[in-house]
């Protein structure tokens, strides 16, 4: 259980969910970045910023997150839960365009560090048709959940064993977004 | 300079300052976090607050982050930069409160990882008097620079050399607080 007390249960509220509703100070930027970084509109599909977030969680092994914004991810992508199982185990074969591909070795060099991307990164995305503002969300987004996964893993909060609860948090964030009450809390 | 193109001098917008131009999307929500986490009303003064920010973008090696940081602790600190810099030299003999050491051990922690964090860690911290609410603000402004340091030099942006600049910056922050353009912009 949680490093601090979160004054709840964590069973019903686990992960960053028991934090945000520790702190809604700090709740309210964060779920802010995530919904402009990861659903609002944009010219990469929201699947595929959730598989950058998934990819960048796994690297960090974060137990919580990858779980969370894998399932998140394979709602939201045509070949569901099986791709992302596949850009987690083998990127260089995982059945993607080369574009996402370029953009999420630029997501795994920012989990290592921000200055092991390198221009040679950067050129290889856009010449597979990668925008400069999808360079730098793609880069955000991984930044982010370097910041993600250590806030959950570094207050040692719970993370549900299994997938049913990703799935059903995933339904609520597909519908809703984030910053919505879980419908565990408020049931 | 920036590996992609800001559409601006970043010799006038160094680091993050041309990024949050280019993205004012993203900026929005940044900002708002660096504001509840770094100055908004707490325990710990915002002078520490800054000094977890200074410390931690020193360990990323982020030469943007980590001198504007130290610029803004040293602005709001009785002993300024001498003991920002002793800090950052040596944690263990800086002449600070062992409370404050004790977050920054926390918070280093933080920076290779959320799981190195120990609850050994966090019972010493709350042994010197440190809250839950303060333990867990250390562990989110560290892993919020983990996430700042990593957008700043994922995206090769520039930093000026010398103290001009970032001395300059702090009399902005510390007056106007984050989220205010920069008054070079501007002028």
């Amino acid at each position: 259980m949680a490093h601090i007390d979160l004054g709840l249960d964590e069973t019903e509220l686990p992960g960053i969910s028991g934090l945000m509703r520790y702190r809604p100070e700090t709740a309210k930027p964060l779920n802010q970045l995530a919904e402009v970084l990861l659903r609002a509109p944009n010219s990469m599909p929201p699947g595929e910023r959730e598989l950058i977030a998934a990819y960048v969680s796994g690297l960090n092994e974060c137990k919580f997150c990858c779980a969370s914004h894998s399932a998140f991810a394979a709602a939201q992508l045509d070949h569901g839960m099986p791709l992302v199982d596949q850009v987690r185990a083998d990127l260089d074969s995982a059945p993607i365009s080369p574009k996402l591909r370029s953009l999420l070795r630029i997501a795994g060099a920012v989990q290592s560090g921000g200055r092991t991307v390198t221009a040679a990164m950067v050129q290889a995305a856009r010449a597979e048709g990668a925008t400069d503002v999808e360079i730098h969300d793609t880069v955000l987004i991984a930044a982010a959940f370097c910041m993600f996964n250590r806030y959950v893993d570094g207050l040692g909060t719970f993370a549900p064993d299994g997938t049913d609860a990703y799935a059903q948090s995933a339904r609520r964030i597909v519908e809703f977004g984030y910053g919505q009450p879980s419908s565990r809390a408020t049931s």
